[in-house]
C-alpha cells in the first residue's frame, strides 16, 4: 500500500540522518530513563505457523505471515494519562495525503479519543529538521469530510498542530506539545467514582 | 523458564474450556465493541531475519526469534486512565508462586504507577469459575520484600484484590473492580497545565 512506499522511501531525519520511527524511539528511550513517560512501539504483529526447536539452540520461526495491525503503533502513559499516536511521513513538501491512512488507524483513534485518550500524528513533510504533532481530532475532521481523498495543506497542519524543532534529548521532545494539547483538551478528571 | 510452563500447562477456563488468555482477549472485544474501552493484548515481538516475497503471493517470514518483551501484556484506555495489566495462572490452589512474574514485568509495572497508570494483574488458581483482579502496587511490596522468592497465599490476594466470578458478557468482567481501583489509588486529576 501507499504508506509502506511512503515509509520506505524515507526521509533522512535532522542532522543525525535517523529515520523518523527511530528518531521516535530513541526520544521514548530518552523519557522512560528519565521518568518522564512510558511509551512503546507496538511489535508487529505476525502468525507464526512454524517453529523449529533445535536442540540446546534458540527457537527458530521458519514459517510466519505478517497481520494487519488493529490499532496505531505507539501507546503509553504520561501523567496518568493516555497516550496513543502514529508517526506518519510524506516526500511532499507543502501537503499531507490523506491516504497514508489506513483505516484500522482512524478507526482506532475515534475508540480512543471515545475513552478520553490523548492521540496525534508525528508527521514530517521534506524537511529534515521539523516534526509537527497534529491531534488526531483534526485529523478525523479530515477523514470524514474527504473520505481519505484529500490531502491536507502544511499550513493547516501548522495551524491546527504544534510545531517541534528536531534536538537531541530527545531527538523529537513531543511531550513538551503533548502538554499543550492535554490543556487544550483533556476534561477535567471528575475525581473518583463510587 | 518457569512461566511458560505455567502458561502451557493451562487451567481448563470456566464453563467453556477456555484459556485464561483467551478469555481475556474475548472480553477486550467485548468491551471494545461496547463502546466501554480500548485495551489489546500487544503482539508477540519477533526479530525478522529472512522474508520471502514470492511472486503474486504474499509475503512469507522464513526465518525469526521471539525476543524478549520490554512491557506487561495488555494495556488501553478507559475512561481516560491508561490501563495496563498482566494474566498469570498457576495449578496451585491456594499459593500463587512470584516466579511467574519476570523482572521486565515488574519494572515496567513500577514505571507505569509512576506515570499513574492503571496497573494488576488477573490471576487464576486451579479453580475454574473465579479470577482475581489483584493491584500491581500489592504485587510490588511483595516482590521488594522477597525477591521473587515466595508465594502469595490465596487469602492475601483475595484480602488485598479483588474477586471476578467468571461470567459470559464478558467472561472475565474486570473493569468492575477496575472502577474500584480506581476510586481507591487514583489521585484526583489536577485539572489541566499550563
Ligand atoms: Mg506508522
Ligand atoms: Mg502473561
Amino acid at each position: 500500500p501507499a504508506e509502506t512506499k511512503t515509509e520506505n522511501d524515507h526521509v533522512i531525519f535532522g542532522k543525525r540522518g535517523m529515520r523518523l520511527e527511530d528518531a521516535i524511539n530513541d526520544s521514548n528511550d530518552y523519557y522512560r530513563s528519565h521518568g518522564r513517560a512510558v511509551v512503546y512501539k507496538k511489535p508487529t504483529p505476525v502468525q507464526i505457523v512454524h517453529v523449529d526447536y533445535p536442540a540446546r539452540s534458540q527457537a527458530v520461526i521458519k514459517e510466519a505471515y505478517f497481520r494487519t495491525p488493529s490499532t496505531t503503533d505507539y501507546n503509553g502513559v504520561y501523567r496518568g494519562y493516555y497516550l496513543d499516536f502514529e508517526a506518519k511521513q510524506t516526500k511532499n513538501k507543502q501537503s499531507f495525503p490523506l491516504k497514508n491512512y489506513h483505516q484500522h488507524q482512524i478507526d482506532h483513534f475515534r475508540r480512543c479519543l471515545a475513552q478520553d485518550g490523548i492521540c496525534f500524528t508525528l508527521m514530517q513533510f521534506a524537511d529534515p529538521d521539523t516534526v509537527y504533532l497534529f491531534p488526531a481530532s483534526t485529523l478525523l475532521d479530515y477523514w470524514d469530510q474527504y473520505q481519505g481523498r484529500h490531502s491536507i495543506p502544511r499550513r493547516e497542519v501548522v495551524a491546527a498542530g504544534y510545531t517541534l524543532s528536531v534536538g537531541f534529548a530527545p531527538v523529537i521532545p513531543y511531550l513538551d506539545a503533548v502538554d499543550a494539547l492535554i490543556a487544550r483538551t483533556a476534561p477535567q478528571r471528575k475525581g473518583t467514582i463510587n
